[in-house]
């Protein structure tokens, strides 16, 4: 199996950093140490003293239970979504237009809607 | 068992809002029949049919996993915190102070501090 197969991106650190708490403490610990600390699956495997496809089962699991949270909960979605409007929000008060006041109310309205 | 022992309160209504799809289907439907429709256990049971004991503890197990999920994942505490914010925000806008930029900038840090 390769490494490229386990998706060791930002997409995953973030979910991971969202949902590592509702992960088993295996789930957890081989996804941190594959995702956090970029260990390869041999070094993780050596390290623990299992099998290299051990390893990659528990980190192919924990993967798909964090896309199964965020499919559920979407919480990385509403976080990018609120983080987005926040910049839109810099922006609305940087200019310090005439009609400012009903543009941050817009706003605001879109952020408290994302919950 | 008396149903005043499961807390039927807005805060349980809430904590399902939000972590409703988390739950097994068990206890996603007996826990809306109870929060979200208001039925009394012994009414659940009788439309079930089940003893009202076994519908107390689907229930009371449900409400166990949402007071879990809300320890881990704290999604109502950073809602009302976000909100509480945003109220803050909304007071700013109205009153139109000189200051009204720095104000309005150190609120939405607080906002992203949240996530």
């Amino acid at each position: 199996m390769n490494d490229e197969l386990l998706a060791k991106t930002n997409r995953m650190n973030l979910l991971f950093d969202f949902y590592e708490l509702l992960l088993t403490e295996k789930q957890r610990t081989f996804l941190s140490y594959y995702v956090h600390d970029d260990y390869s699956l041999g070094e993780i495997a050596e390290n623990v003293g299992i099998s290299r496809q051990a390893v990659y089962e528990h980190i192919k699991r924990a993967e798909s239970m964090l896309q199964e949270y965020e499919a559920k909960l979407g919480l990385l979605q509403k976080f990018e979504q609120r983080q987005k409007l926040m910049r839109e929000l810099d922006e609305v008060i940087v200019s310090l237009d005439d009609d400012y006041q009903t543009k941050v109310r817009l706003l605001i309205e879109q952020i408290e809607r994302i919950d």
